[in-house]
């Protein structure tokens, strides 16, 4: 297979959708064969424009025999049975994070890969990011020491939430990045939890969840995600990461990512890592990761995030949940 | 009193007494008279330098008629002793953070103090510092709505821990300044609270303390206390707090003050704003303070902080040692 | 003179000017005495809310025994005839940056205070802003090592042009604080300047100025000033300063001063070091300038610049102008 | 050609030159086929590690048939013979900037390659990182209007000088970027240029070069290159770029890019933009500069950058050399 283009299909050409098709038709080493999208006339639009097939169903998709393997970037809460059925065709996944938006869901798909023998990777962008990469290895134990403390912001604009807030969720659509990113950088699982949101705003969810959790080396851990920050937050988002060893510490601040434009309103900043598009082309984590899918893929080299380890994610997700509902302080469930 | 300069005394002369004593001889509208400190050695030579006199013995001190009033600044467990003792005296107060070391404590020194009619300041240095002020300001709610969320960071190194650790507690030493100005910025008291600390470092205390937090009015808060950093950590510390409110939002991030000074090794910052020293005189955010008291005592004005604000953050340490303790989320105990 | 106020007047109260007539108003070893102003609406106002007496007239108002000090805040370009005057009339002078128009201009006014032995300040606020004076203090020789080279940018947006461009200049209102701060952190005097000017915008004067210069020690620096800037530039102003020695090296950048509210349209940051104004008090660099002058004219102390350095850097300002006319490189013209 | 992997040859090894055949290595779309480099331990080590032949003659590299292009990263003053002798042996050329030391031997070179039809681009990598592109896009007339000033700064640490110094120049190696940069902004050609220089370190060359300069279009620039930081300057390098222009304005500092690792001893950074290595890969603007020659190589598509504008740098380098010389302003040489 290594010198044949992968031939990728994708499931859903929403705003990420979108993104994984035209980095597909861009890549030197895949060929977008064909998407599929209920929404017929944004599917039929991007379409024509990347040169590939449209498909109003999955299933249709999923039937056709020269495609390889399918990017799945469906709604949060939609993932198991296009995941199942991707599975069951006998295509590899690359499928949208977080994993499912239950772990008892993420479950369901782990068996159907598993049972079908393709490869499936969820798609974790911060496993990509040049700036997270290297802070996971700066915390390699023999430099770093142990972790005693972790923290993680991940905060955008209230538009944001207005948007999306009602389809997703603030641990979805925010908070699974980092709680996969912590366990990854601390070497240690998440072991027990608290959290607390709050609601002012009336945008369809939560404006806020605040977390404290422990880790089974004895860590703590503080997470702080909000969607409910006024427009005029430059570049919309703020998100930082740090972690502090029993030798040494490394911190992490994208508030600002060095470039501004300045207008007689005020400063705006651009995305410079994530999704760039320069030049016409799509470049930064995104295109790395799915460069790393297709690599892997005809290779059979093993990717670089087991899809165990976005599966322990979820398990967090319902821990956050569970304690919100009850008030205390809730175990993570583990089998 | 009006043209004349308030006499004062200080109480303890160690890293913050001696600070205190240098301001009040450098203002032109005070004059010290005396400083008290067991530590007959530091104490004599600071007085030297300063040109007042030094007595062995708080209550000497209290005792002389020409001092006008007093700043405490003895370790935080025994503030109540020389308190109660001053304003048995009649001395004015300026008593430096925390109020006390329990809510307790914190009541019998207000009894005191009433009891005795004289004035009482707790030297939160904050409510001097011209950005968490002007973010006071910005949070008012005509321009900013209530508030939603909060979140306050205060970290140093592990240096600080080390020399102090074991005399004081990171909920004194640190934590007390950003209870008081989360209370003060969201026009709001903390009614509930849920901590976890971490201990892996041996500086004779803990290591990190993080708490959520929830306030009379809905709103949701996060801290964050460490001083386990490496001492390379730039400045020495890296404070931070925002507020996010249903219209507005406002930010404060004190890593990097402006000013580095670059050697072969890496860069160093310096303070420029708590008490930098210019030209041999000591300016900043602690004489501003110490002005404020000076002025307010002579004219009667009322003090930029009444002591029962300091005296409620008092209650939420409490709550929040609780709730280590316990395991669980605590309500604050209110009279 | 020790225990009394100094009685103070104020010559021109245009923004600045009424800077300087609050603090005096406020300090506690002064007293306002007097404002004068042509503006009679403006001036009685001011009066009225401080509680001092209006004069249309300079003239006037230097005529009165009661005033010890004068503060001379006139546009640029009329510096001479009020200094000369206060200088004749006996009085100590504040008198704000540029210390003249020309090098003979400010040679006219040194030779009147010579003359009749009052004691004269230029008012360079940076001398008494903590970030400035550090830097100064890290590139004492032993530490810094000789200057290599230095760096100057002082930024602001064009409504400022558009409001005073045409009274003043570039060189006037931004240019001089940095020369007299490079001479004073190289220990060393510009010897020769290279200049160029843009003008675009149709804001009353040029839109930027840069330059080059030599030191007499050898180093090399560079001058960027603009005030071209759209006006969304967050605070309205970027300020740096570097200077790199053969030893070590510091830097300052004043673009973000660690506060910003966030509304819907975009960050907002405040000045929290020039002349913030807390709990109804200006604070930062300007009253601590207003309160050098006062202490030092009180106790004889000499001024911490002297005025020879502030008409050291109005013979570079000559040299710049004269540069950009002849569009060669000019020597300073010393004597 | 489409489908078969572009077979690349890279002449010169050194630091960039490893660089360069690790990427060809690892892009789907291309092979690496031979490495020449007069150090036979260097080479033969990197050809082991990379699995493609070693050969210590580039003469001999050329005459390879199944190599259809050449990275060639040899030392600055040494770019004229091998690229030369690529286009007459029928190879497309990636040149590393600058593209030759003066004009004329860069106009050897063009003319080399227009007679033997070969492709040829300069690998100005800045063309490809996020911030620089945004930056220019920024700076599109409609929006930002005409430009009326911009500013560029490229300062590293004083060990990189020791190191390279003596055979390279700081406008070869740091400026030629900017100057490029600069001129692709502004869409205006530079005319005009006045340079000074400053050597007080004993690094084998300048220690520092500034330079004012002037556009066709009335613009005005500065520029502020240095390699005498310490060696403790974070990151180890300082660039920033900014452009105002009468409808708006940009600009770039990427002093701080995100990511710090604190030890004991300070703050360390990491590039996490130029050519980063994770997950055993090498990313970030030099693999997608490569991606890009080898796209555009074998689809025929142009390159982002004509090598005509590579040249036109190159003339402005020349004229700053020559104002140093001379003391004078210099106008820039162009055909």
């Amino acid at each position: 297979m290594a010198n044949e283009p992968l031939r990728m299909g994708v499931i859903g050409v929403g705003f990420m959708g979108a993104y994984h098709a035209r980095i597909w038709s861009q890549l030197p080493n895949t060929e977008l064969v064909a998407i599929a999208d209920p929404d017929q006339a944004v599917g039929r639009k991007l379409a024509d424009e990347l040169g590939c097939s449209y498909l109003p169903d999955a299933a249709a998709l999923l039937a056709q025999g020269d495609i390889d393997a399918v990017s799945i970037v469906t709604p949060d809460r939609h993932h198991v049975e296009p995941a199942v059925a991707a599975a069951r065709a006998g295509k590899h996944i690359l499928l949208e994070k977080p994993m499912a938006h239950t772990a008892e869901a993420a479950e369901q798909i782990a068996a159907a890969v598993e049972q079908a023998g393709v490869r499936l990777m969820v798609a974790h962008v911060l496993r990509f990011d040049p700036r997270y990469v290297q802070l996971r290895e700066a915390a390699e134990p023999e430099t770093m020491g142990e972790a005693i403390h972790l923290r993680a912001k991940r905060n955008t604009v209230r538009s944001l939430a207005q948007r999306v807030g009602a389809n997703t969720s603030i641990l979805f659509y925010l908070g699974v990045h980092d709680i996969d990113m912590m366990q990854w950088v601390a070497r240690s699982e998440i072991t027990r939890v608290f959290a607390q949101k709050v609601q002012k705003l009336s945008n369809g969810n939560e404006d806020a969840l605040f977390a404290l959790v422990n880790f089974a080396n004895g860590a703590i851990g503080t997470l702080d995600y909000s969607w409910a920050w006024p427009d005029g937050l430059p570049a919309g988002y703020h998100a930082a990461f740090e972690v502090i060893g029993t030798k040494n510490a490394a911190l992490l601040d994208v508030r600002d990512q060095g470039f501004q434009v300045i207008t007689a309103e005020g400063p705006h900043a651009a995305d410079t890592h994530l999704w760039p598009e320069i030049h016409g082309r799509i470049t930064g984590d995104l295109r790395d990761e799915l460069m790393h899918f297709a690599e892997a893929v005809r290779s059979g080299a093993p990717f670089v995030q087991d899809y165990r380890e976005a599966l322990s994610a979820i398990r967090v997700l319902d821990a956050l949940a569970a304690s919100i509902d009850q008030g205390v302080p809730v175990a993570v469930a583990r089998p």
